[in-house]
């Protein structure tokens, strides 16, 4: 029998070793529980002061003289994100773009190095601007776009993935932590499937970079995106990163031809001449302040240290789990209840989970809203308390039971 | 006869309308002498204040709240810098992505448009990263570059351009004002030019938005690019905007199907089905504080005003260029002569081009050097005073006359 109690939670917090990093992050509201740190992290203060200085003194002060310091930062940023939290040696990661665009191009990149094979595979409930960008590949490179059925509770199989890829599959693409279930693939099981079949992988590790140890280089994997404004904490909008195995960097290109992406970039060269480097998969003038906001919150994770974080995201996850079975008996867990196969956000079904959400948020708990009858709750490892999951666990039974959620207007798509 | 004497310089100063608006900068060092605000301008202190409200209230107390203030900011800034600085009605301009991003997304746009077509045209001096995108667009898309020779003093002629864009041509691809010399292209005049032959225009207006004014729903023009840190102050990488003529919008696609350019995005639809709007030329999660940046740094120039800032501009070019003329023999101004044919740059040919830039960073001014053989001087009109323009060139006649740069080291290409 579980130990119900709001003392049993602030416990597990008083145990907690990675509770005073909470005291590293800009206060929020109050009395304000967050679970939506999955969607997007909090500032840390860290971060909050060098932006300031990247202002005032690096840009204000060192004005153009900056980018002496400014020019490697993304490729600097990337080594660092690569060691501490994607298992990626040197020289191979990249701060760059959104992930939608490093997608495009990472993708771009691998039907050019299969240029015989026809077939790109994703799963049908991969996040949807993983679908749109291969849809649109699909359709203006005459491929063809395979949707490998996907359980939108449990995940994709290794069974109907096996199934899909043959050898006409030029790319795979797929989510390592599922946006919407939490679930978790093996990604080193997979890679090893889908180079049986000479096809490339392409990982997107938005919802698992920070939260759960990620090894790119021990699995093998060819490509990698991920965002920097989820468990990375960079903020709204911050740019993205990429990763490519340095074996295969010099054979691959990209197909947005940008002069940050060029040898000698400052010769300003008649013709495009690409570095043989992780540098030809960057395209524009980077986002600086963002970059460095990357930097930040990668340093505080890395502080904080992936083993340990991840230990605690399966810890809050699990009670997180035992306290809706416990006490949400109209909802389902619609999450992987093996620890191992999700990552560290939990969906609950609900039929009213829109209007949930809404009381929710009246009720001072921030959820996410997962289409179509989804409470998503991400407790992220290095802010979130287990005293955070019960009041919100608390909150939700209160409001469930009460019906309070029947006085907020059904859900409208947005209209725009 | 000119009067070359400070205090000139000084009354010029004292009767410039736009004199007060240098305090509205950050602090740069004192006695600093700042020429490449062309390349990056300098912080507004109210994006230093925004910026700061940002972080602390929009991101750390708002939280995944704030979306609902940030998913419209992408375009509501655009349609301000429309209104105020590129002559676009709303619903025209965003904030997004790179120049260069952006560039390949309304050139693949083009060329989607103009099936039939197999040419592209640009000047032969275009800015690198123009050059380079459309020259792997011509490569994975068996089209051909027709490169135009444009003089790298003068730009381009109408003549060389009328000679090369032909029934065959798809696409123009120029820049509004050239980055090296600073000459400005009459945007209504080749934008006729090109459709008379059936084919699209794309403008990048880097180094024009900001300094002159540009007119793009008046011109005609189907495509518009540019960036946001030269004029418009908005930092470091800062996001760039995106120009689409509301009359093509609904058919015109880019390449990138991301989420953001989807219809009711949050509805997560199975298929890319984007917005018909100006929303269909993004692509992923914008970066809000670069957005913000633009917004404020926007406001601040259209508090100026673009034809009090275009005098100005056109005012201490002209005074530098008399400066020049009057005391650097050795030197020669390589930007057009007439006011109207120029932007807010100028740049003076020097065989030890490089050697003398160093000796000017030392002697506390900042300009910009060009390859192979240029100093590119950008006064920027919202923050340079004359004085600055006559510091700067007295500077520089003292370092040539005493030759000061033969202490500097030869400029070698950077070893990356």
């Amino acid at each position: 029998m579980i130990d119900l109690s709001r003392d049993h939670a602030e416990r597990l917090d008083a145990a907690d070793p990675l509770a005073g990093f909470r005291d590293e992050f800009v206060d929020a509201e109050p009395g304000l529980i967050y679970l939506d740190g999955n969607s997007l992290g909090r500032p840390p203060k860290a971060t909050r002061e060098r932006l300031a200085g990247v202002v005032a003194d690096e840009w204000g002060r060192g004005l153009i003289r900056s980018w002496s310091q400014w020019i490697d930062r993304p490729a600097l940023v990337g080594d660092l994100l690569g060691a501490e939290l994607l298992g990626a040696a040197p020289g191979q990661v990249m701060v760059a773009d959104s992930t939608t665009v490093n997608l495009y191009k990472l993708a771009v990149a691998a039907l050019d190095a299969r240029p015989g094979r026809r077939v790109i595979v994703t799963d049908d409930d991969n996040f949807p601007t993983d679908r749109y960008v291969l849809e649109g590949l699909a359709a203006q490179r005459e491929r063809a776009l395979r949707l490998v059925h996907a359980d939108i509770d449990q995940g994709l199989s290794i069974a109907a993935l096996r199934a899909a890829v043959d050898a006409d599959t030029a790319l795979v693409c797929l989510s390592h932590v599922a946006y919407r279930s939490g679930a978790l693939l093996d990604m080193a099981e997979i890679t090893d499937l889908v180079h049986e079949r000479g096809a490339l992988v392409l990982w997107d590790v938005c919802h698992a970079a920070g939260a759960v140890p990620i090894e790119l280089d021990a699995a093998g994997a060819d490509l990698a995106v991920g965002c920097s404004y989820k468990y990375l904490n960079a903020g709204p909008g911050a740019p993205a990163f990429l990763y490519v195995r340095r074996a295969t960097q010099a054979t691959m290109r990209q197909p947005i031809w940008g002069w940050f992406g060029q040898r000698d970039q400052f010769e300003m060269g008649a013709s495009y001449d690409p570095e043989p480097t992780i540098a030809r998969f960057a395209t524009g003038t980077p986002a600086i302040l963002g970059v460095t906001a990357v930097e930040e919150g990668v340093r505080l994770l890395a502080a904080a240290g992936i083993d340990r974080l991840r230990a605690k995201g399966v810890a809050l996850t699990s009670y997180l789990i035992e306290l809706a079975d416990a006490w949400l008996p109209g909802f389902a867990v619609v999450t992987p209840r093996d620890p191992a196969r999700r990552g560290s956000h939990v969906s609950l079904y609900h039929p009213e989970a829109w209007r949930l959400a809404q009381a929710l948020i009246e009720a001072k708990v921030i959820p996410d809203y997962r289409t179509p009858d989804r409470l998503r709750l991400g407790p992220a490892p290095i802010y979130t308390r287990f005293v955070d999951v019960w009041e919100a666990l608390n909150r939700l039974r209160d409001i469930a039971e009460t019906k309070a959620y029947e006085r907020f207007p059904a859900r409208r798509a947005r209209v725009t």
